[in-house]
C-alpha cells in the first residue's frame, strides 16, 4: 500500500523519482504507437509517470538518462523458454539483451522430480530479471504402452501450481490429451481452476484433432511452423507463440502474419530455448524482435508481440510487458525502431545493463546433489549388451530402422541387414547404424536396442544423457558395440554429458552435471566444447549440424512416426508396438 | 475433468454435442474476422467445437440451430454496470437483448454494508447468464470533511475481494487517489495482490493528476467523455470503457476513435447502467454495438469491444468473451453484420431467447429485510426544520447557492435572497430554491439546507431517497417548506422512492424498496411511473429530463465544484467547508 501511495506522490511530484528517462520516443504497446518526447519516471521497481515533463519528480537522488532521439521500449519477454545452459549463465548474457521475463519450462523437475523443480525456482528468486515458473507437463506417452515413472505427480503438479511463481501448466502434448489421458487432463483442469494456464504442445496437429486439443482447455500453442498453422490456432482462440531460438527456427515462414488483416494480440515470439553458442552469437529475443522487423513486421508490432501479447497470456499485462504507471519499470533504450541493439538494459527499476554489458550480475545458481548426480545405472555397460540376436540360422534379416525423414522426424524403414553368429549387425555402406537407450534414473538397467539411418557416421559412436522421454534414457548411436559402450560410460561416469568416441578413445565430450541435461560453468566454455563435439561427430562422417538434437528426440513417442522407447519399437501411426524383427 | 474430456471427445466425434449451430457467419474476436461458412458445437455450457463440419458430433440428443446466412457472435458483455432495477426484471429484458455476461457494482453493497452485497451475490448466482460482482469503492471524501459511516469496512472488501464472484475491487473515484487516502490505497493493493483488478473511476482527471491516478494501480476508466480523454487514458495503459447507458452517452464522442490508427485491444462498451425506461426502449449492449456500428466503427472491432476486450480486461479472456474450443457457450445469431437483433442468444450452452423473446426465466431475486426497510431517520419531519435562519434584522442576505452547469456539474452562486422573520427564502422569480439533505442510516437527524438554482420548479416539491454520498442522505428540493416536508415525509414512509409534492399532495411518485434506490416489481410499471413523475415535476415548472439524476448527485463531493454534503457546504476547487451565508 505505501508503494502505491508513492508512486502517486511520485507522479504528482511531492516525492522524488530514482531514475528517470528523458525525451525519448516512447514505445507505447497499450495503444500500438510511438510518442515522441515522452518522459519516464520510476521510483523503486515501478514506473510512477509518463509525460512530456518530469522536471517535477528530479531531486538530488534521481538518476537522470537522457534518451534524446532514442528509442524507449518495454523490456523483452520470452513466453516460453527452456534452460540449455545454467540460469545465472543465460542471464548474464541476455539482460544486455534486452530480456527482463522469461516464462521457464521447470525442465529439471519434469525430469528429476519436485525438489528439482523447487531448486530451479529457488534459482529464479531474486534475479536481476524476472523469471517464473511453468509446470511442465510434456508427454502422456500413448495408453498402449503403459508407461510409468513420471518424475512428477499430480500431487506435485498441484503443490507447484499453487505456488505464486508458477504460472502455468508447462507444455502438454497433444497427442496425450486426445488418448484423454487422465493425468494431463486432471493437471489442465488444475491449472484453469486456479486462474492459470495450460500450456500446449501442438506439433502437426490439425483438423478436428487441433480442435479438441483447443477443447481441453489448452491456452497456447508455440508449434506451429508455417503461417497456415499459425492462423488456424489463433482462430481457436490460442495464443499463437512464434518460435525463433535453438530447436526451431519458425519466425520466417510465419511471419507472413504480416500481410494478413487480422488482429496480432494473440502472437507471442518466443525462443523456445537457447543453446549458448545461439545466444552468445545472436542475442535473445533482442535477435528475434530484430529479425521479425527485417522481414517486414509492423515495428510496433514486433515490439508488442514481445512483450504486453505474451504478458497478457500469462494474465500480467497490467504488470509487465509495457510502460505505464504502476507496471514494473523494465524498460530498454534502442538506437532506433529498427536497430534493436540496448544501449541500456532497466529492470525492476535498476540499470541492469549498459551498451551491451551487464552491470547488475545474476545471483549464482545452487543445485541440489540430487540434481548433480542425476544417473543411476547397475554400472559400466559391456560391449555385449549391445548385441542384437537374430535366433535361427540366417545370414539376412529384415530389421525395422527408424529412418529420419528430418533431423528429428523418423519414419518405419524396413532394412535387410547382415546376420554373423546370430547377431545382427548394422549396415555402414546403407547408413544403418546401431542405436541404444538407457533407462538412467532409477537403476532398473533396463536397455532397448535397435538400428537407425541417417546420422551419417562412418567410424565410432556417439552419445548423449538427455532425452525427451519419461525415465530420460540414455542415447547411443554407433557403428560398433565397442564404441557405444565407450561413449556411454563415459557418459555415466561424467554424471550426464555428450560423448564422441572412437576406436576405444573419447574424441570429445560436453559434460552435463545439471540433471544430465545442462552444463555447469560458462557459457562460453561450453559453446566451445559443443564447436568441438559436433566437429568431431562430423569428422566421424556425420553431416547434421546437430545430431545431439536428434539423439535427445530419438526415444519417446512425443514426435512421428517411428520410434524407440524403453517399452520397445512403436508404430505411432498404428499405434501400437512393434517388434524390431520383421517375421 | 470429466467435462474436459468430454468436449474433447466431443470434438473427435466420440460423443454427441447437445447443441450444433451450423453454417454460420462467425465473428472471430480471437483473429478479428468473419468467417464464412462456419459451424460451432456445443457439450453442456461450453463450446467444444468451431469447424467447418460438424456432422459428426450431431446424434439424437443434438439440438441443430441452421444459421446459415446468418452472424453467429459472441454473447455481449457488459463491463461497467449498475442495476438501476432488480436483477431478475433486468435479465428478463437484456437477455433477449443478446447479453450473455454483466459486471455489476455491488452498490447495495456500498450503501447498506455486507450483508447486502452478498445478498446482491445470492441473487447472481444460478441465473440463465453470468453475472460477477465488483466490490464498488466509489469515493474517498476529501479529508478535510472527515467522513466517516462507510457502510463497508476495509476488512469487509478483503472478505469481498476473496470471493471467486467478485472480481474487482469497484470503481474509486480519482480524487481520493490522489488525496491518499489509505482506505482506497488499501483496498486497490488487496485487490492486485489477489490478482483482481481495481475500476476506476477519473472522471475529468487529466495531466499530471491522470498519470497519478493510474500509478495507483487502478486499470480501468469508464469516464472518458471525448477522444482525448480516451486516448490519454489507454496511452496511460489503462483499460477505457465508453460509456453508452442512461447515466451518461459518451459513444458518439468517443466513436471517432475510429479513424485513429491505434490499437482498440483496450477499448471496451459499457452501459455504466440502465433505467427501465432506457432498456425496455433503447436496448442493452445490443443497442450499443449497433450504434458503434452506425457511426462507423468497424463491426469486428465493436464486437471486440462489447465481448473479448471486456473479458480479457477482467483476465476472462480464455473463459468468456468469444466463440472458441473450451470457452462457455455463450453466442448470439444475428440477421446480419449490422444489424444487432438477436434471432438467438445461447448462455451456458442453452437457449436462453429466440426472436426477441426469453425462453429462460431468471431466477427470482430475494432481499434481506436490511435491504426492504433500509431509511432510519427520526420520524416524520414538519416543515420548521427545512427553515434557513439568518440572524440580525435585515431584508437580505448573500447565500452561496449551487447554480447547476449541467445536470450533474454545479458551481458557487452567491445570490442575494430576502429575509423575512429572519427566515431566508427562496427566490423563484431567479430560479432559486431550497435544497436539504438528511442523513438516511443511522437515525441521527442529521439535516443541511441550502439554496439551488437551475431546477425549475414554480411550486411544490420534489424528493429522492438516493444520492452519490456516504450516509446516503435523503434529498429534497422544493419551493417552500411545507411541500418539502410532505415530499419527503413520503420518500420516508415508503421505505425509499420519488416523490413530488405540490399544496400538501402528492402528484406522483416511484417506490425505490431495494435499498431506497431501486424499485421492486415489473420493469413496466416502474417505467411507466418514472414517466408519470417526469410529467409531474415538469407541470410544476422543471424543464429536465431527468431531475431526479440532478437530486441524486446534489449531495457528495465526488462531482464539481459546489457541493452540499453533511458536513456543510463544500468549495471543491478551494477544497474547504464554506458558510451558506456570505459575511
Amino acid at each position: 500500500m505505501e508503494e502505491r501511495r508513492e508512486l502517486v506522490r511520485v507522479a504528482l511530484g511531492k516525492e522524488e523519482a530514482s531514475l528517470v528517462i528523458t525525451n525519448g520516443n516512447l514505445v507505447n504497446v497499450y495503444s500500438g504507437e510511438l510518442l515522441e518526447g515522452l518522459s519516464v519516471g520510476i521510483k523503486g521497481d515501478k514506473v510512477a509517470f509518463i509525460g512530456t515533463d518530469v522536471t517535477h519528480m528530479i531531486g538530488d537522488g534521481t538518476e537522470v538518462i537522457d534518451a534524446s532521439g532514442k528509442i524507449v521500449a518495454p523490456g523483452f519477454v520470452d513466453g516460453h523458454f527452456h534452460m540449455h545452459v545454467p540460469l545465472d549463465e543465460f542471464l548474464e548474457h541476455a539482460i544486455p539483451r534486452g530480456t527482463t521475463t522469461v516464462f521457464v519450462e521447470l525442465d529439471l523437475g519434469y525430469n528429476l522430480g519436485y525438489e528439482a523443480a523447487i531448486a530451479e525456482l529457488a534459482n529464479m528468486k531474486g534475479q536481476p530479471t524476472k523469471c517464473f515458473g511453468l509446470a511442465t507437463f510434456y508427454l502422456s506417452p500413448p495408453p498402449y504402452l503403459k508407461q510409468e515413472g513420471f518424475a512428477l505427480s499430480l500431487e506435485d503438479y498441484a503443490r507447484l501450481l499453487e505456488r505464486d511463481d508458477v504460472v502455468a501448466l508447462g507444455e502438454s502434448n497433444w497427442t496425450g490429451i486426445l488418448d484423454e489421458d487422465n493425468r494431463v487432463l486432471t493437471s489442465i483442469t488444475a491449472a484453469l481452476a486456479r486462474g492459470k494456464r495450460a500450456e500446449g504442445h501442438g506439433s502437426g496437429a490439425k483438423g478436428n484433432k487441433l480442435v479438441a486439443f483447443a477443447a481441453s482447455g489448452i491456452s497456447s500453442c508455440h508449434e506451429p511452423v508455417n503461417l497456415s498453422e499459425a492462423i488456424d490456432r489463433l482462430r481457436l482462440g490460442l495464443y499463437v507463440m512464434i518460435r525463433e531460438g535453438s530447436i526451431r527456427r519458425d519466425l520466417e515462414a510465419i511471419s507472413q502474419v504480416k500481410t494478413e488483416n487480422i488482429d496480432f494480440r494473440r502472437l507471442c515470439l518466443v525462443s523456445d530455448g537457447l543453446n549458448g553458442e545461439d545466444l552468445l552469437s545472436l542475442g535473445h529475443m533482442d535477435f528475434i524482435v530484430q529479425k521479425a522487423i527485417n522481414l517486414g513486421v509492423d515495428p510496433i508490432k514486433a515490439f508488442q508481440m514481445a512483450t504486453l501479447n505474451t504478458a497478457e497470456h500469462f494474465g500480467m499485462g497490467d504488470v509487465i510487458g509495457g510502460i505505464a504507471p504502476g507496471r514494473y519499470a523494465d524498460i530498454v533504450i534502442l538506437p532506433s525502431l529498427t536497430k534493436i541493439e540496448c544501449e541500456y538494459v532497466i529492470s525492476n527499476g535498476k540499470v541492469v545493463a549498459k551498451q551491451g554489458k551487464t552491470v547488475l550480475h545474476p545471483r549464482k545458481c545452487d543445485y541440489p546433489e540430487s540434481v548433480l548426480n542425476s544417473i543411476h545405472v547397475p554400472g559400466p555397460l559391456q560391449p555385449g549388451q549391445f548385441a542384437v540376436v537374430a535366433k535361427g540360422r540366417r545370414n539376412k534379416v529384415a530389421v525395422r530402422a527408424m529412418k529420419l525423414v528430418t533431423e528429428v522426424i523418423t519414419q518405419e524403414h524396413q532394412a535387410s541387414l547382415p546376420v554373423v553368429n546370430d547377431l545382427v549387425l548394422p549396415d555402414l555402406d546403407h547408413d544403418i547404424l546401431k542405436v541404444s537407450i538407457i533407462e538412467s534414473r532409477n537403476n532398473t538397467g533396463k536397455m532397448v536396442t535397435g538400428f537407425i539411418q541417417g546420422l551419417g557416421l562412418k567410424s565410432g559412436a556417439i552419445a548423449c544423457s538427455y532425452s525427451w522421454e519419461v525415465g530420460i534414457p540414455l542415447v547411443v548411436v554407433g557403428t560398433n558395440d565397442e564404441d557405444m559402450a565407450t561413449a556411454i560410460n563415459r557418459v555415466i561416469e561424467l554424471q550426464g554429458g555428450l560423448v564422441v568416441a572412437d576406436n576405444g578413445t573419447i574424441l570429445a565430450e560436453v559434460p552435463l552435471r545439471i540433471g544430465a541435461h545442462v552444463a555447469l560453468g560458462s557459457i562460453t566454455d561450453t559453446a566451445h566444447r559443443f564447436k568441438k563435439i559436433k566437429q568431431a561427430a562430423r569428422e566421424l562422417g556425420c553431416p547434421m549440424s546437430n545430431p545431439f538434437l536428434t539423439l535427445q528426440t530419438i526415444p519417446g513417442a512425443a514426435l512421428p512416426f517411428f520410434r524407440i522407447t524403453l517399452q520397445g519399437f512403436v508404430d505411432l501411426k498404428n499405434q501400437k508396438v512393434v517388434d524390431l524383427i520383421v517375421e
